[in-house]
């Protein structure tokens, strides 16, 4: 094996399917990146057999790819990773010199590392899932980042790791949910699709950090696992097993009251009481009337806390109940809008937070008893 | 006690003496700021009983005090900076509501922590040491910049865990070393004196995050404290027993060869084989002729590298020899210039590594001997 690319094009392409990498990989190959070269094109992968990447780089005026000789070698993630990213030239040299050992060489000088020939790499099943839909990557990564803080993140009910993406016609609703608070996406799909699936929210996050905003993702999904494909790079993960809980039905369908507030008013509020903790959870009581809304909090070994929302509407009956300040900071930060709408549906009964522009995204907190 | 303040310049004066406050304090009162109201100033402490810091505040335009009510209180230092840095008003007011109970209130609400009373607070001396000299802030933080990081972190030889400085006359020398390397500084004093104290490496680095470029700072010191006076703040540390080692003694005073070399090209080209260690040290092999300069790296477990220096001046005798790859870089990075001057002394013999357009700082390094 021996080619020469354009350094910062291959370190690029590398750092995304590093991704997929574990540092403590039980099997040494798996913590190593696999570069093939066959067919005057160049794939590399990267798995930590959970979620498994690979991308292929085809010579042209970008990459300066010039491929000498074909072959294949598995080269340690970390060390290659760190060698292309502080070499300081345009292109860099890669060659198989001796069985397993690579040289690596810039203008100046060179590397020797030990290598892992490439037959030692588990055998990776990328053929392509039945179910496809496309998604912009814009649409992902809200779904990603409105939905899946809200994972659990303790492995006893491992469905509930996963942001579920259901499909039933041409809606995809997108969940995520810990069995104390519920975020969920609606997207409007192109084509009729009808699939159930659970995709670990880790996976997501992995996705949507190596796609471009202008990128369009094919989606690809059966009951094993997903594929996510743009620009010549295939992400693959296993799905979570398990039947994911029907979540429609804790959406409250009516309420008793409702307040609009401004997100930076309430976010600032609950976010400067944060270290007023029982038990190191944040506790916030909610006391609202049409009058006045009073954001308390109380621990008896730190103290208490009292503050007044000036930029707030409400609406409806009084109530006064206690939720995680943290959950519903994570819901209006999530949300991201200027004002968010907050509706009660009564006391100790799912609380729901959503933007009152746009209905295709809302929160549910589920109140916690408070003895006080 | 009670009193209001202008909020962000509050913020920025606990935040000085919430340096000194370690967050495992054995005593629950040192976890605190104390807080101390009399004769028309205000007076904030905090303490680990190694380092203290006090700082005064004057009723003036920029920070609006108000006080109403003289008396002293310790809050917890960790509570109260973020209750200060996350309100969102202008001015804060302070006030004892109820023996140990205080009351923090902004324009919409209140918070009350539960403080400790200040006669738990230790005694703490702040008596001025006799020996004065005073420094600009830009040489301190120099002086500590290009020395402190040449200091042992282990505390087998706790006098090696500081910063020596030693005057003669109007010279004020400034070492750090871990018996492996030293880094020294050299100052001019305005007047002369005679001390050899050593101070905590931890307190230098305290004291210069606390003062402003264009600040002069009052030293003062005996055999047992250091203070640091600048702006209506007092940095106090104890000093380190012990008698520091006797440098000058290992600053070679003649060279066999020299380099003069760029120190971005050195710097990058140790810096991207970090990673080839042994034993978690990373070696670097310099092979010098005055045709060609090498660094080299061997591990036999993840390989090796061998760059050529391409803007590098050699004069001398041939050598070849082994040293520490991250100390050297230390010292090229704390010279801060653009090109570096490497002295040898021989085989096996001490490395100086100098800026060639200021003679005021001086690197040596020790070399380790490899059998390869």
């Amino acid at each position: 094996m021996h080619f020469s690319i354009d350094r910062k094009y291959f370190y690029d392409k590398l750092s995304i399917v590093s991704r997929a990498i574990s540092v403590f990989s039980p099997l040494p190959a798996l913590s190593g990146i696999c570069i093939d070269l066959k067919d005057d094109s160049m794939t590399l992968t990267g798995s930590d057999s959970n979620i498994s990447i690979r991308t292929v780089i085809v010579p042209g005026e970008l990459n300066n790819l010039d491929i000498e000789e074909e072959g294949s070698i598995i080269i340690d993630s970390k060390y290659l990773l760190e060698i292309v990213r502080k070499l300081d030239c345009k292109n860099i040299e890669i060659e198989v010199i001796d069985y397993s050992l690579v040289r690596i060489s810039s203008d100046n000088g060179q590397f020797n590392l030990n290598g892992i020939r490439s037959n030692e790499y588990p055998d990776i099943d990328f053929t392509q899932p039945k179910h496809h839909f496309v998604l912009k990557a814009t649409d992902l990564k809200s779904i990603v980042s409105q939905t899946a803080f809200a994972c659990s993140d303790k492995d006893q009910r491992p469905v509930l790791m996963g942001v579920n993406f259901n499909s039933q016609g041409n809606m995809l609703y997108c969940s995520g949910t810990d069995s104390y608070r519920l975020a969920r996406k609606t997207i409007e799909l192109d084509s009729s699709q009808d699939f159930n699936i659970t995709i670990p929210s880790k996976s997501l996050t992995e996705v949507v950090r190596s796609v471009s905003d202008d990128d369009t993702i094919d989606i690809f999904a059966d009951s094993k696992k997903a594929q996510f494909v743009f620009d010549k790079t295939i992400i693959q993960t296993r799905l979570i097993d398990g039947t994911f809980p029907d979540v429609q039905r804790i959406i409250p369908t009516s309420c008793v009251s409702k307040m609009l507030v401004d997100s930076y008013e309430i976010a600032g509020t609950i976010d400067r009481t944060n270290f007023i903790r029982n038990d190191k959870v944040h506790l916030i009581k909610l006391e609202c009337t049409p009058q006045e809304t009073h954001v308390k909090t109380y621990s008896s070994e730190i103290g208490n806390s009292d503050e007044v929302l000036t930029k707030c509407e409400y609406e409806g009956e009084e109530i006064s109940l206690t939720c995680n300040g943290t959950y519903m900071l994570d819901a209006i930060k999530a949300l991201g809008c200027e004002k968010v709408l907050i509706e009660f549906s009564g006391f100790m009964k799912p609380i729901k937070v959503s933007n009152p522009e746009d209905a295709s995204v809302l929160m549910i907190l589920v109140p916690i008893r408070s003895y006080d």
